[in-house]
């Protein structure tokens, strides 16, 4: 058995940017020697998210609308009410990004794991492993861990 | 240690169609030879969705009665709009089926992983593994990866 | 390899109680002799989630409030209609909670797969894994299964 965790950085362009990390995935699994196994994808982030879904802009884009939709960004979010907030204060400045952690919930969608055969991720046809920024954008770190034979 | 990944075929009758995998699940445990270690279930889709939860008509309905609400089906989707639309395209015909991505994105239920011990996935009392097709009926593939002991 | 489960109980005080289950994972990782693999976090039940993400009263306050806005306590849930209901009846009575039902599957969140990396869950900084209970608080049960090197 072979087991290998890989760690990369990235850093969308703005905020509902999506990031196609599946060439990234294959290239960590091909790293990996492992040829019958499975990947975790795991986003070290609370205002990030992993979806698996088809590249197609008019399907993002029909995505951000309807999150936005649900969960606003010009409401009140006690996450960024600094008259009542007493805990994880930054000493520089805080994100208004009490919106983004709420949409993170709501999706739940910090980890995916996907069986890999002949040395590739089994996706199915329009299946790609996407990155979507839900907050200003920063530098995000995504972690692999591909195990097997 | 053992790593079996086996792969098979449904087709759901219609939109919103349930279907019931824990047997398949159990089965595929059950011929993997593992006794202790876990599953992973996984869809190769990004218009139906794979969830854990009571296998209870009227819970099923509220499901989609609320997921309608959040996703409706009779508003404008980018995807669905052929005069905009470059990637992807189908030569045959493309499905209108918008709705049914922003839906499992927002469901992010492609994966999970459940624990197995004595030869059974570790489901609680009411849990059951959940196939919903949030898009018309077509043929759909499932992989269950087991490892373990 | 090594591959070890291990289950434990917590009772959440109250509906939408957080349970900080960070701690108890980074244990079960200890106890496991694990230094580099992966975890599995998974809740063994129908209405309550496991999240990832910070541990801020604000943030958890407003994830209450848009869950609760868009899957509201105060509708029709054919899950709790006991003239129309026949499936799995308990006999002495049954909750309502077909809103708790219809909240985790739109939450989707049951299980998560960590990376683990010198005997720790590979968390980012402002990561925590936090049970929510959907429902009235019973005594709940989680499982960690850690395997690797």
């Amino acid at each position: 058995m072979k087991s290998e965790t890989s760690t990369f950085q990235i850093t969308p362009s703005e905020r509902f940017a999506w990031v196609d990390l599946t060439d990234d995935l294959r290239r960590a699994i091909k790293d990996s020697g492992v040829t019958n196994g499975m990947a975790v994808a795991y986003c070290r982030h609370t205002t990030c998210a992993l979806l698996i879904n088809e590249w197609e802009d008019g399907a993002m884009s029909d995505f951000r609308q309807r999150l936005e939709a649900i969960v606003p960004d010009d409401i009140y979010y006690a996450h960024d009410d600094m008259e009542r907030r007493t805990q994880n204060l930054q000493e520089s400045h805080e994100r208004q990004n009490g919106h983004a952690h709420v949409k993170l919930m709501l999706l739940g969608a910090t980890s995916h794991s996907i069986p890999v055969a002949a040395g590739e991720p089994m996706f199915g046809r329009w299946q790609r492993l996407l990155l979507v920024e839900l907050d200003e954008p920063k530098e995000r770190e995504i972690v692999f861990h591909v195990f097997g034979e």
